[in-house]
This record gives structure tokens, sequence and C-alpha cells, in this order.
């Protein structure tokens, strides 16, 4: 039966393999990156799909090949709109995309932007095309002798976890990652990512989008049928004897080294996914589960080089692997069926010239961005985080994180009237004083939305300087209750803000003056406010004490 | 060869894009309407579906369609249901919830949840059937004058834009988004989203599914390959300009535009997406990158029209600029390709009809809506967020947000005997004793779990007021060790919460020790309880002072 | 037409309801076993695929069928490859994987992993291939009888549901979710998940892949599409049906109930998609939507079975409501359709039969693994979380929650030396000394980046203990100034951590001094100290008091 349709459906499942490598890079690094990782990952098709049409896909597919090494560019998609072949355009293009994106991943949380972006666009223009167009143009040198990657283990998953390894040591480590300790050894330090189920997620989608990666080049059903087989079973296996592994060496089941060795399995199955047969898949995926935990340990432990998705183990180690594991397998020629060493010998030439290819070109690509326009952040935008010092972006989760600057209370658009503030005066007419030490913290529970309205009118009283955490208020008035699938919430607790406020020079009386008019709205929840002794003060930029410590004149 | 199976297959990538709504929706507005937004797009397709059977469909596809304006319902799906056309019925469907949820975001965070139900009703029961028919319906008016708009740039994304543009203009900004200043100026305040994330795979969400969207109804398999082709080019450029443009204007490049830029491109090439070319699809990519920026720009600094997810600048401009764009680059009758200005005019024509339609008809629902029900909800629900008012939901992050009310500690359901309590005494035989103010701040530092019985205890004793924070502790004992990755961490940090009580009238020594009672447990970790001196404290809502200020006798 | 590749589609679509199980079962349960959720859905699929390829795939589908009742395995898949049926097999597969994932709902927050793996090896290896094959095997008993189960409402989610039911009752409830009040009655407490979200974006996928999961077996394009008419129609009406429900019960529509509702409907019409018509749909849609809210109830508030994400109600009830509605409304042999009452009996004994096979065997599985490795981890296992006990895995959100453990400032990898340290001098040359208590308490408010290096100064100069909580500062320096979609953002709020110390051996003087030493770094931004009074402390464990309780000598 026809295939075509199946073709643009594939092509359409490897497309949302974007979406899977942006929220796997996404999950597995911190939330002060996470919007630059999601800009990286739609840059990386955009810029890739912009840079295909003008140069790469000329360069790969044209049937103007020289030499077995290049095409010449075409461009009969701008010049014959309706005979071009959209159809292996758009397919190819998606796979090219594939390739670019596995990178950012290891490069994440300290690669600049703009180096990014070149480098995008470099491997999707030339890089990429060159080495694909050897394998998978028909007049391919490659091609020619019989080497078989039928989805891409070495001429993608390789290509990009050895682009990845380059960059990664390249960059260096993250700051914190690998520390020097007094006796001159290496501390390897865990960097955790902010969101597991956003890694999960991805996972899942990638492995869901792999069958139309594996898939979509499918001469008929029935081959189809045997590599959506055997990439079901390498993954499992993988999955499998990762979760072993991992338990009997440190005693647990590793739940994200687990989710790596699932895209391990497929990355290896990728090449031999439809010469191979059901065992061959299953010994495959085994290794697969092993190696990808080996080689993350290497790289961590012994190489120091830092690759904070796992990018280079998955994609790179097993790419090779499952290159030359059809050299092994291949129902028709690997060495263990009968087929002797002739196609082994072409795999390992085919992965030896890939990798060597890769590893010179890229490295002359990230050398050159590197002494032009620099590779990485300063460390201070490192430690900020990459959100706020390359986009702008305060937070990519400013009203989910408590700690998120600047979104508290605005709300309240209202400010209070400050004009007849009288200092608040005791019962017995005495008002509240500093103590001894002439300093006195104020410490006031409010609502969340009066911040900003409480905020101005401490700065209008000479207030420079305050501390405010997100607590729960649990007072006389009871909260509205809530519901949760049927059942009442005893909610008790309500969301508050508590606000603290050291003074010397201001004072103390005038701020609980303030803070009370700028808080009471006469209903229950108001709030309180308290008033306590505090012996010293330091500023620690300038060492200055006391009274001198509470002045930011500067 | 036969595409009736891509033709569902596409429909169901369409159903798929609710999904990629719900997620860009609720990613870029706040957490405490995360909820809401998720019901109102459950709803949008529930209700959409249901009127959609019982009305909507009949008007828009029914072969007695009178005068080229409107359909006669016939029930054929009831009568005859082994004949019926399901495949067209679900393919209808599918498009028309679509334009129903666009509305969603540009109304979120403030509209009644009732409202919306209505609103979301009538769109798919009446107003989008009648638009679409004339344009979908080959007896409809715009159809019979050759009007081109081959996946709905006008019929969906412009009438869901407009509608999104009435419905924000309506109900006003949400509260704090424009502030008045003293000098008569309008503030422009940003409201970012909880998730941008969430948001981020939404859009890849909707760009995978959007390929169904601007497909389902291809020829053939290589006119699918050139929508495919294009459906790619318009996005990706739009991307990149959208980038360069705001890298260009404010120094960054910015993360939540270039996502709203690709949603762009995807909109304007909707229309015509089967009739332009690849030179086409570039230019009216580029266009859409700017124009979604400059019209989010307009909406919020000009017009002061809050549209919090950028819904009118994504569908209403694109999809207008779109529809209008067929008419240069359409390459059979588009101005710049010969054509002369007759489609132009014709593609003009619809656009302006359609959106008078449109707006007239949807000022008239809303404003029904809002005489009758009320379209917005109070300034308090709004501030408290319309997860809990509407639903009763205290929160969609109960678990996971620190400050989530009446969530901590329940599991440990046991209660401490409190009887034959004796308040602690110190070694000397003096017990602990208010300071001079009358006046003592008890800190207590404990287990997470052991929260519900500390907060029954102290109830008990008559201790009517806390406030409850999260902290990390860390004392002599190590905690448990974690691993990422095969990386041991070093986890001297245990989580757990401090508890401050300040009392006047219940002897603090009584507190130490109902505290002591309710929070022992023997095992390394109980935590620690200090006693702090307070010197003044002020209830807000009353003005009392210390002593009074303590007393929650309301 | 053929529908071969539709098949191969419609069980890749099926494949990826995992991830939505994983979503929903994630989101709906509590952020501290997130990362265990995820292992088990992953290795469910994993394990299921090992097992069925070595076993429950001949049980079910071998031609060599005894009695009606069970297969003989065959292992073509590894004796003839190329030979072997593999469409089918990847079919089957996948619907197998089904069953298993429904059951880690029900079971969530407290099942051993190990007890999950070597159930959910037993439920794909044997019982439900058994059972699945007695209805389609051609062979199979009830096939034979003329039981209707297109797309398994009995055959998984009944049995699904059953086995859930049978392993939440036998597990009991969680800690906390139902606690016995004084009068005897028990109070059911709400346990709400962490991420609504996460929970609504797998109902979406779910319903997504239900159109591959009720569809893929079609026949032709004709029956497809009547089978997405009727999968739309059904949890559509569901939905709205109990939304009304919830709402005019409670007062309030209930979001997470609704999305359960989604659910349900899918599951009621999963058996009867291809032989009931529009109006079938519709009414058991009504029910499902009701149905649902009822079991949910009934399980909570009655029989006191902890379900936390409503697994038996949505899969159990509703699956066997949609297989019996089958002998109802089918309307070639269903009662309300003319076929009388043999259609419906032959449903019943199936539901019966099948239902009672399921509780038996599912029982004695629970059973034998309970009183061997055990079923359920220990109350402190569970109240610590599942992803640290079982998984070593400090949180899913390490980097996202602000009381992660451990995972605070290790950027900074730098120690200070603390050589020629000498306690701060005050101007008139008194050094800050410990308030009459004998203890002092100092609060440093600090960088998060500095914050390793202040906790190695503290050890070093014998401080044990500290309180770490994260604050926002706002002192005379600006922050970064963030944008928005091109909106200003006011940052006068930076993210501090606050680090409070309470010394009584130890020199205040000194704290303050190896404090200043660790963080200043000379730029604005570094912090403040404050010396407070502390009156009194108390170690919880042991009733030490004052001095004693802060030596941590243990």
């Amino acid at each position: 039966m026809d295939l075509s349709i199946w073709y643009l459906m594939g092509a359409i499942l490897v497309f949302f393999m974007q979406c899977g490598f942006a929220m796997v890079e996404t999950g597995f690094t911190r939330a002060k990156n996470a919007g630059n990782i999601i800009m990286k990952n739609l840059m990386d098709f955009c810029i890739g799909t912009a840079v295909f049409v003008l140069l790469g896909y000329g360069i790969m597919n044209s049937e103007n090949y020289f030499f077995g090494l290049i095409g010449m560019p075409e461009y009969q998609m701008f010049t014959d709109f309706y005979a071009f072949d959209w159809s292996n355009f758009f397919f190819q293009l998606v796979f090219c995309a594939t390739a670019a994106t596995i990178v950012s991943g290891a490069m994440a949380e300290r690669t600049k932007f703009l180096a990014y972006c070149i480098y995008s666009g470099v491997i999707s223009a030339v890089i990429y095309p060159i080495e694909a167009g050897w394998v998978w143009n028909g007049q391919g040198w490659l091609a020619q002798l019989g080497y078989v990657d039928f989805a891409g283990s070495s001429v993608i998953h390789m290509v990009g976890g050895l682009t990845a390894l380059v960059g990664a040591w390249m960059l260096g480590p993250r700051l914190g990652k690998y520390t020097k300790q007094p006796d001159g050894k290496i501390k390897v330090n865990a960097i955790p990512g902010h969101s597991l189920t956003l890694g999960a997620l991805g996972c899942f989608i990638l492995w869901f989008c792999w069958y139309g990666f594996n898939g979509a080049a499918a001469s008929d059903t029935a081959q189809l049928a045997q590599i959506l087989g055997n990439t079901t079973l390498a993954p499992a296996v993988a999955t499998i004897c990762c979760m072993l592994f991992t338990w009997v060496r440190s005693g647990k089941p590793d739940v994200s080294m687990c989710l790596n060795a699932s895209l391990a399995g497929l990355v290896g199955i990728t090449a031999p996914c439809a010469t191979v047969d059901a065992l061959g898949a299953i010994i495959i995926g085994a290794v697969d589960g092993i190696l990808v935990v080996l080689v993350v340990e290497l790289l961590d432990f012994k190489l120091h080089v830092d690759d904070p998705v796992g990018a280079v183990a998955v994609h790179c180690a097993n790419g090779i692997w499952g290159t030359l594991a059809d050299g092994l397998f291949n129902t028709s020629s690997g060495l263990f069926y009968g087929g002797g060493l002739a196609h082994l010998c072409i795999q390992c030439l085919g992965v030896v010239v890939i990798g060597a290819y890769t590893v010179v070109t890229m490295f002359i690509v990230f050398k050159i961005i590197d002494k032009t326009i620099g590779l990485r952040v300063s460390p201070e935008e490192e430690i900020m985080g990459l959100d706020i010092t390359e986009h702008a972006l305060a937070s990519a989760y400013a009203d989910f994180l408590p700690a998120a600057p600047g979104t508290i209370g605005e709300e309240c658009g209202t400010s209070v009237d400050l004009t007849h503030l009288t200092p608040v005066v005791l019962d017995d007419s005495h008002s509240i004083k500093h103590t001894e030490s002439g300093m006195t913290k104020i410490s006031i529970i409010c609502r969340e939305e009066r911040f900003s309205v409480l905020r101005d009118a401490m700065a209008s009283i000479g207030v420079t300087g305050m501390t405010v955490s997100r607590v729960m208020g649990c007072g006389a008035q009871m909260g509205k209750v809530g519901q949760y699938r049927g059942v009442k919430m005893s909610m008790h607790l309500l969301p508050k803000l508590q606000v603290d406020i050291v003074v010397a020079k201001v004072d103390p009386a005038l701020v609980v003056a303030a803070a009370e008019r700028a808080l009471c709205t006469g209903t229950q929840g108001d709030g309180k406010i308290f008033v306590c002794p505090v012996e010293h003060a330091v500023k620690i930029r300038t060492g200055e004490l006391d009274y001198d410590a509470l002045q930011d004149d500067n």
C-alpha cells in the first residue's frame, strides 16, 4: 500500500520531537534558565529552517552531487514551486532540526544566546547536510559503500552528541559543578533540575515521536510494523536494564537515569531498526541501558565534562553503539548472522569518518565563535541566570515562585494619603520608642495584595530597606472554605506577607502609624504589627555598624 | 491516493489544539486562576460539541442553504446514523471549537465562569456557523464569489481574535494592569504568567497540530506536502523576525513574544497555505513576526485593552493579514502574481463583512450577558483568584506552593493528651515569664508533619493566632542523603516549619510546655523553641495596642 | 480503503496514553511522590513489554487456543521475524500496557516500588492476556458467545479499575486521609495534588489518544468516522453533566471532577463505540458524568477506600456501565433497539465473569506480594515521600521548591580563609556581647549564592545549627530591570536568604565577624546582619533548656 501519507505523518511526529527536547532540557536544568532553554529550542528549529532552505537542503539532496561528497544547491522550491518535492524537503528538514537541538542540553545554563544562534545556523546549513548527504543521498560515498543507518543513529544522534561533547568541553563546567578540595581532589556536585515531571513529559513525547522518526521512511506496512516492534523492544529493555543496574549498584532505582535509558534505547535502535530482528533489538537495548549510565559517570567523574542533561551519553555513545550494532546484528549481513566482517568494517569506517569530520569541524566552529563573540556568559550572568541576563525575563515562573521579584501586590494600584500622619501613641501617652540600642525591628504581617501600598508608604517616610517573605497566617477569622473532589478542606491557614523593617533614624512610631494607614481596610485579616528590640546591625559590604549600617546613602 | 484517513487524522490533531490552547493560556496567566482557565478550555469544547450538534452544524453545513447565508438544520445524525457523513461532522466540529477557545485567553483572570459558558455556547451554536457557512459551505455567498480562506485565517482566527478584542475591551483591564499616576498618565504594569514552560509547551503543541489544521483538507499528497512546507516556512520566519525586532529595539530577544510570533506565523499562513508559494509564505511570515509585536504594544500602550495572552495580536491581526495576503500572493490570482485587483478586493470584502458581522453580533451577545448575569467577577473575587471563588479550588498547586493554605501536617492525624500539662520550669525553679512589655514571642522550629498536632494543642490552651513559614533547618543530625544522576547530594538542610506565636494573656511557659508535648517524638530532628522579647503589638484593623491587640475576641 | 496504516497510527496514539496517565497521576498526587509515579508509569510499559513478549502475547493471541480459555505461546517473533504479524503484536502490546497503568494512580503515594514492579509484571504476563483472549481472540469463549467490547471498556478499563480497587483497599488509605474523631466518626480529609495543570494536560492527552484507542481497529473509514463521532459525543456530554451536577449540588462547578468526567465518558463509550448511534452515545455519556461523581463519593465517604486519582470511579464503574450499555443501545441487538434481552445477558455474563476472575486473581497476587516482600512502605517513608525513600531523589523539583534541601549556594564553590579572624568590635571598643540570658540571635540577610561559604565558615567556628529561609530583600540598590512582553517591571525586590543563628557558647561577635568575611564581596547587595536578644531556648527532643539546648553534642 502507498505510504506517502504516513511518510508525512511520520515527519510531523519528528517535528514534535522539538517539543520533547525542549521539555527534557528545561526540566533537567534550573528554573532560572528555563526561558533561555525554551528560546534556544525554538530558535534551533526556526533558524535551522531558514538556513536549510537557503543552503543545507541543496548541499545534502541535490542531484548535482560531486564526488559522493557534496551537492550543489538548486533552489527549485523557489523556481518551480509546484513541481518541487515538498514531501522530501519537509522530511529532511525535521530530521536536520533534530541534530541541531540535541546540543542545546549539553551546553545549557552557560552558553551565550547569540553564540548558540550562530552555532545552530552553521550546523544546519553546512555541517549536518554534508555528512547526511554521504549516507542518505543515494550518490553519497557511504551510501555507495552499503553503509546502513536507517534513521540516523550516526547521521543525527552521534553527530549531535559529539557536537555536544565538543561544546560542553570547550565551555567548561557550570560554576559549582566541580569543586577543588584542599587535598587537590575534585568533588563532583549534583545540580538537580527544576522539574522532573517536565523532563519525563519530554521523554514520553520523544518516545511517541520516535515511532515517526524510525518509521517514516518505511517502504511498506509490514516493514513499518517491524520497525515499530524493534523501536519498542530496545527502549523497554534498555530501561529495565538501567533500572536493575542502578538498583543493584546504589541500592535504589534511579528515576532520571531510567528516563535517559529509554532515550538511549531509542537512539541505539535508530540505525538498525529496519535491519535487525527481535533478539538483536533486545541485545542492543540491553547494552544501551548500561552504556548510558557508564558514560554519564565517565564524563562526570573522570573527564569532568559537565553535560546537564546527559546528551553526550544518550546520543553520542548510543548513536555509535547503534550504528556498529548493525554490523553485528543485521539479519542479512551482520557478523553474528553469518555476514562476516565486511559490513561491520563499513559501519566502523562510517562512524570513524563521520565522527572525525564532526569533531574537527565543530571544534573549528566553536573556536571561531569563542574568539570572536565569545561562547560563554560571565560568571555573574551565570549566577543570576540566563533568563534575566540574556532575555530580560525576570523569571519563567514569575507568578509562581515565592521569591520572584517585583510581582507582589501590584494589583492594588491605589496609594494612601500619608498627610497628617501622626506617630502612634500608646494608651499612657508614651510613644513607641527605640530600645536602648537606638534601633528597632518592626515586623508586619499583612495581606499580600496591600504590599505595594505599604512599600510606597514606607518609601515616603524614609524607610529604604525591608525583608519580605511569604508566610501563612492563622488568626481568629476563618478562611474561605475550599473543597477538593467533593471533600471540604479545613483551611485554617491563609497566605500572608511578613515584612521586616529595622530602623534607627526613622521614628518607629511613625513606621507603625504609616503601616497601619497603608494596610487598614477595616475587614478581618488585615494583620498585625510587632515591635521588637534589635541590639546591633552590620552592613556586610562596608562593615558599618548599627546606625550607620541602616543608612542606605548609596 | 485516497486522503480520507488523513482527513480524520488531521481533525484529531485539530482536537489536540484544545490542549495547546489550555497550556498557553494557563502558562501565561497567574497561578491563582489556573484551574479556572483549564475549566474554560475544557467546557469550551464540551459545550461547543453539544450546541454544534443541536444547531451549529446544520446552520453551517446543511444542503438546504438559503440565499447563500444560512442553512436549515437537518439532524440526519440522529435520524440516519449510518448514512450520516461523520467524517465531515467531526472535521467541522473540531474547527468550530478552535474559534471558541481563542477567546478565553484574552478574557482570562476576570470573567465570570457562567458568563463564559453562555458566550461559548452562543458562538459555537450560531455566530461561527453562520459566517463559516458563507465561506466553507459550497453554497455560501463568499464561496461563490471565489473568496479564499483555505483553513481559516479569517473564518476562525480573525473571528476568534475580534471576539477576544470585543470581550477584553468590554470587560476592562485586570486590576493593577493600568494605574493612573498623579500626573494623569497611565502606567502600564507587567503581570507575568506563572509558567513560561507550560506556555511554551502549548505553543509547541499548537504548531504540531497546525499541520493537521492547515493540511487536513488537502486534496492530494503533493498538495499536502506543499501545505506542510508553507506551514513551516511562515512561522519559522515570523519567529526569526520577531527575535531580531525585539533584540534590536530593546537589547534582548524576548522569549514570550517569540512564542507568540510562531503562532502569528501559523495564523497568517492559514488562509493562503494552499495557494501561495515559498516566497509568499516567507514574506507573509516576516510580516506576521513584526505585526504581532506592534499590535501587542498598540493594545497595551495606546488602547489600554488588557489581553493577558496576546490573543488579539496573534489571531485577529494576523488572521486579517493572512487573508488579505492571499489577495497579494495567490499564485494564480494574487496582485503580485499578475492576477490584478479582483481577488484582492474579494478578500477585502470578506474580511470587512465577516469582521463587521462578528463585532456587531458579539457586542450584542456580551452586552446582553453583561446586563443580565454580569460579565465580570467582583474586585474581591479577582484578587482572591477565580480558582477559589468560582470553583472552590484552594489552589491548582495546593501541594506545591509553599503558601498553600490548609495542607500542612494533616498526615499526622493523631492528637496529644494535654492533661496534667505544667508550665515549663527553668533549672533554677523560675518559670519562663513575660518580658517587661507583658508580651512574649515564641518561635518554634519543628517537623512539618507534626504541625496539625501543634495547632490543635495551641488552640486548646487559648492561643488563637500564629504565623507559619517553611524554612530549612540545619542541626547536628544529618539528613537522608539523596543522589541525582549518580552524584551524592550534600543534604545538610532539611525542610522544617517555623511557627511564630506572640502571647500576652497566655502564659509563655505553658505555650512552651504544650509545644514540647505536641512535638516531641524522641528522635533527632524534633526541633527547637526560642523565646524572645516583644515590645509592642498592633492589630491593624482596629488599631488596638499590645495586650488588646492579641485578644482575638471576634 | 486499506486501514493498515491507520491501525498502526492508532496504536502509536495508544502508546502515548502512557504519557497521559503519567501526567494525570502525577498532577493529582503530591510533589514528594512525583518521581516515584513517573517511574511506575515508565516501568509499567517497559516491564509490560518484556513479559508480554515472553508470555502474555502467546497466551492471548495464539492460534493454539484451548477450550476458548487460554493460548499456548509460540514465539514466532523470534523464530520467524519477517513473517510474524508485528502489526497485531504492537497493537495488542500497547493495549495491554494501558490496563496495567490504570492501577498505579489508585495505589499511589504508599506502594513499595518493588511490589509494584512485580504486580505490573504479573498482570501483563498472565492476568490480562487470559481474559483479553476470551474476548478478542476469535476462539475465546466470550467472543464465540457474541460478547461485544469493541475497544475495551471491560477487557481493559474494568479490569484495570477492579485491580485498582482491590489494590487500594488492601493497601489501606494514605496517612491522614481518614481520621477517627473523638465521637467515633471518620473525618474525610482532602489531600490535594500538586499540579492541576499537569493533571489537565494528561486528560487532554488521553482524550486525544483515545481516538486511536477506540478507532484503531475500525474496519473502514466510514466506521472510523462514526467511532470518532461517538468518542466525542460521550465525553463532551459526560463533562457537561458532571459540571451541572457538581454546580447544583455544591454551588460551584468542580474542575478536577470535570476532568475525571471527560475520562469517564471516554471509558463508557469504549465498548460500544462502534455499535451505538449518536443518541446512545449521548445517554451513555450523561450517565458517565454523574456516575463518576457518585462512585468517587461512595469510595471516599462510605467505603473509605483511598483512591488518590479516582481510577476506580473512572475506569471500573464506567467500564462496567459502558459494557452493559452495549446491551441496551447496540443498534442491532440492544434491548432498547428491539434486540431483546439476549445480548444484554451476554454482556452481563461477561462483566460478571471477567470481574470475578479479576478480583479473585488480583486478590491472590496482592496477598502473596504482601506476605512476602510487603505491599506498603513504612509510615516514616510515606511521610518523607517515596521519591527520597524509594529512589534517593531529594525532590522532583529540587531547584524549584523553596524548601528543597541541599541545593542552595553550591555554585559558589570557593571557601574563605578564616585565619586571623577577630571578633567584630564596636566603635566604642565594646564587643557585641550576649544579652543577659547568655544567648543571642544573629539574623543574616545575604545573597543566595554565598550560602555554602557562610555555612562552611559557621561550621568552622563551632556553629552547628541554623534556620534558613528564602526572603525578598529590598535595599537601596535597584535590581536588574526585567521586562515582560515589552512592559518594564518594577523590580524593587531581590531574592535573598535569611539565615538565623542562635548561639550561647560561641561568641556572637565572632559569628558576626565570620559571617562578614564569608559574605562580603564589596558590591551592592551583600546584605545585612542583625543581632537580637533571645531569652530562652528549648531543645524539643530532650527538653534541655537555654545553654544546654544549643549544644548539639549528638
